[in-house]
């Protein structure tokens, strides 16, 4: 399951509530186009803004929209306790696996988070995938810590935040990363600019903001490199660079939530406040992307 | 309202619930004690980890224990709906006043964090601090933002995250705030070790976490640089060098809450997970502190 494109769908938000019907079809798009798996309430996904019963009612909209392909979200919470709690309403909601970062206010200790993880894997009967974010957790994990955490009970993947840009050093990284982990627990490379190299330098899977959106790209680059086509990758994650570089210039969420309200697939202003979607410059950027990417429609 | 010493203490915690005894216990001590206001629900009170009902109830306990103590309550939260429901929450409470720290998951633009400022002022009956601490929120406020947000309506003062080292630079620095602030809104200086430094340069206040658990010594260290006695004020900081080293060295929510636990305010480790108490040699080193300290009683 923690292998080829993880696909991460937004959250459409209002200030009132979920979208649920714009979510159900993010969700629904996904399942027929392929993917190998969908990360529900991931960081593009807003899971950090929602209350335990927004989550909990998500994750159900996406396990029944899914079919048959696995959900995975996001139980992240700056309390222990309330990721078990949220850890607990994924699993009644029949969720594949759960995905933990260590989001933090307080600055995190490496043994607090991994008593973080001792905690939830120990009241977990799913695989957990390890979210490595340091943009949006604060934490830095050392390669020590990833080779503690992943001999824990459950742990089956690790989303690294990114490999070198140079293919050689990416794949060594990739391989060290092998060296320190058990067999069993799979890499994925995340950031997507990242992707293609990721992939080619082989890393298992690609948790893919892209893929949430237009699985179509995403998927294309997936299957290429992970039949050998390193080339073709890495051409059509170059084509893809407008759009990374937006990403770069405004985050991924504000400029993946605009593109998905450009073509219609959710009501503007789709991110829960103090986030702010782009204003008319940035909006007009996205736009011209999609058009020369071939992605509006 | 926002002169003087605002003592800041913890909220006890435990995994199933609030010491509301040991919090009660706590708050009163400061209103015996003199400080000025109480900023309860601050980070130091863990306002980031508790529910809106954890929230709710340590906002009254705090005003009922407070006597004619003026109470601030940390109302910051990662959505902006949250802040506004928590700050509703504390008015019924009859807070005084609340601070607000712009929390984030994904990195916030100036513009969000200004309009999260525009949202919760627009809302609020009471007045407002601005609350930077970039090592909890990882957003640095500009000069230029302090401005715009200070011209809001409500914002009576801001807490800066500290100021140079050198008596003429942060003397500077608070004539600089001054300039761009208006005449209402004061000044207070956080990050204990600026303590003595801050005021006797000129802040108005001290946004204190020793006060919150000592209040003598910070109420010396207050009253001396208020009344012009600067020396006196920079002479108990520097007795106190040890404890901002600890607090340096581990971060000062661990620290202040092993010094509770030890002189028996607390029960101990009263930091909710995924945060820990210190270890054995982390709780040895402070036991010592506070004997070398003469705060051990």
């Amino acid at each position: 399951m923690f292998t080829g494109l993880s696909a991460f769908p937004l959250t459409p938000t209002t200030e009132t509530g979920i979208d649920e019907k714009a979510f159900a079809t993010l969700v629904g798009r996904l399942a027929t186009a392929g993917v190998d798996s969908i990360g529900a309430l991931g960081s593009t996904g807003s899971y950090a803004y929602l209350t335990r019963e927004e989550r909990a009612r998500t994750a159900r909209i996406a396990v029944e929209h899914a079919e048959r392909t696995p959900v995975i979200v996001g139980i992240g919470a700056l309390r222990t306790r309330h990721v078990l709690e949220v850890a607990e309403d994924a699993q009644r909601a029949g969720v594949s696996g759960v995905l933990l970062a260590p989001v933090s206010y307080q600055p995190l200790t490496e043994d607090e988070v991994f008593g973080l993880f001792e905690d939830v894997t120990a009241n977990l009967s799913v695989p957990l995938v390890v979210y490595d974010n340091p943009r949006t957790t604060h934490f830095t994990f050392t390669d020590e810590l990833y080779a503690r955490v992943a001999e824990l009970p459950r742990v089956a993947s690790i989303k690294i935040p990114g490999v070198p840009a140079d293919p050689a050093a990416a794949r060594a990284r990739v391989q060290r990363l092998r060296q320190i982990l058990p067999g069993d627990v799979t890499v994925g490379v995340s950031g997507d600019a990242f992707g293609a190299t990721g992939l080619n330098a082989g890393c298992d899977a690609w948790y893919s903001v892209l893929g949430g959106t237009f699985p179509g790209p995403a998927l294309a680059i997936t299957r290429a490199a992970r039949s050998g086509d390193a080339e073709g990758a890495r051409a059509e994650s170059r084509r893809l660079q407008p759009l990374w570089d937006l990403f770069t210039q405004h985050g991924s969420p504000r400029v993946i939530a605009e593109a998905a309200a450009h073509i219609g697939l959710t009501p503007p202003r789709g991110l829960p406040l103090p986030l702010r979607g782009l204003d008319a410059d940035g909006r007009a950027q996205v736009a011209e992307v999609l058009e020369q990417l071939r992605l509006n429609a």
